[in-house]
């Protein structure tokens, strides 16, 4: 059975990790239980957890081992989401098609919500902080640095201050390398932690699978920006090119944004030769990035 | 050797310790790990790492074991000043005597700065993923759910849900137990991560110790809010009550506050009674917390 006929059972899957991780409304404080699960719970491709059960397939991990790791990485980038569309940060009042969250919440609640998903992704690794003790220290390790000043929220730094500001091309990408790159890296590597033994040629391998897509994804998210209908893709429709952002089709034309984007699909392909037929589902997440229209 | 005569080269080792495990303002993005130094070096009583260091006296356990974890408590401490100040949220522009994080670097990257030094405490607990994976993830494991939406964070958010309502002395405590108290029961209980097979009841009377002197700090904090002199304090004087908050002196009048403070000081001495002179760390951080002036 190919990948295509699992990663709809994968979507449901994470999405009743993710329920039952995240603490009900009725659980005090209400407020900040319920905007925790509005923002998780309210759809999203769900990418990240995607990767990370596509690659534990590849390295033969069952899912069940990767439930956790797949909701952490989940909750770290609905925190980004979260913060990012604050009106001191992208000021972005529409997410997935519905209000974001502090649009729905207020911003103290918004806030607070991206904090304590924050710290969520981390005590969902750490389980009942006994078992498994170095495979979750592992993760954590991963997703941390994935996340932090070096990471992620360094990227998105960078992203703000970059604003108005004319940049070269390899300046975007060292940028969207730390934005976004990180986090679809630390979903691909996470399951490295839970195989003994692991051949330092295979985790280099996904290492180079995943920094290659992390950048196909975000020159497509520019792509679908511009050419992709509001209706699917959930975002205000030009946004960035309004909030005057830097993107690939406006740096480099919107030719070269698809070739490059092509250009590293095909590379991230190659680094998954070794692998040979057993890596077809972190294939098919490749295509799937590459080709969405949303 | 008294504690007292430790405490300050304790304060000394963790504001080192953390200088160390802080990017410098050289690594990019330069703005964000500007605004990380200024908020974490920026002075601050290091209650909590002292804590740590203390607890871990009263364990056996030696300071350069701990000083991740101090510097872990105390990087979350800071994140959550640095949230709590944005003009969304308490909306102070004066901590420690200097302008607050957003004051001085813009509300942005104040919140990507909370942000980076809430994943830097997950990151210095997980070391290099590898090594004493059994205590790292223990520590990991309960500074997460101190912090979260059941624990620190929560806690700010029902404060902030409560601004302007008439709240019950009980209905204060319980939000203070979540939102200092949590916190400094961390910083006490990390190091009994440290500790193969320590016996249930000591680690229940730390607990014990660490949920009353939560609270006896809280109180306390407020009892400063109005009699604390600002030069020592470094907070905008009488904020409390401008804001409209419930405070200990405003719900129960000065008098009782500080007799509740007194009763949990006693309460928590009385925890430490099976530790016999070797808790007299602990019983020191007692004393300071609730007689200090600043």
């Amino acid at each position: 059975m190919p990948f295509a006929d699992r990663a709809a059972g994968y979507v449901e899957r994470v999405e009743r990790a993710l329920d039952k991780r995240l603490p009900t409304a009725d659980v005090r404080p209400a407020s900040l239980h319920t905007a925790m699960r509005y923002a998780v719970l309210g759809g999203g491709k769900r990418i990240r957890p995607l990767l990370c059960y596509a690659s534990g397939e590849v390295l033969g991990i069952a899912p069940g081992r990767l439930d956790d790791a797949a909701c952490a990485v989940e909750c770290v980038h609905v925190f980004s989401l979260v913060h990012d569309d604050l009106p001191a940060m992208d000021d972005d009042a529409l997410r997935r098609g519905k209000p974001s969250t502090h649009a729905a919440f207020g911003v103290a609640t918004a806030i607070l919500a991206g904090d304590a998903l924050q710290t969520r992704a981390f005590e969902i690794l750490a389980g009942d902080g006994t078992s498994d003790a170095t495979e979750r220290l592992g993760m954590i390790a991963v997703l941390a640095v994935a996340t932090g000043s070096r990471g992620m929220t360094g990227g998105q730094a960078v992203d703000l201050e970059s604003e108005g500001k004319q940049l070269a091309a390899a300046d975007l990408e060292a940028l969207d390398r730390d934005k976004t790159g990180k986090l679809i890296r630390a979903a691909v590597l996470m399951p490295t932690c839970a195989v003994a033994d692991l051949p330092a040629a295979s985790r280099v391998a996904l290492d180079r699978f995943a920094k290659c897509m992390g950048l196909a994804f975000q020159i497509k998210d520019d792509v679908l920006d511009v050419e992709g209908e509001q209706a699917l893709t959930g975002k205000t429709h030009g946004a960035d090119a309004v909030r005057g952002k830097a993107t690939y089709p406006s740096l480099m034309g919107m030719d070269n944004a698809k070739r490059r984007a092509d250009a590293l699909y095909a590379e991230a392909l190659a680094a998954l030769d070794a692998f040979g037929e057993s890596a077809e589902p972190l294939r098919w997440m490749a295509r799937y990035i590459v080709h969405r229209d949303r």
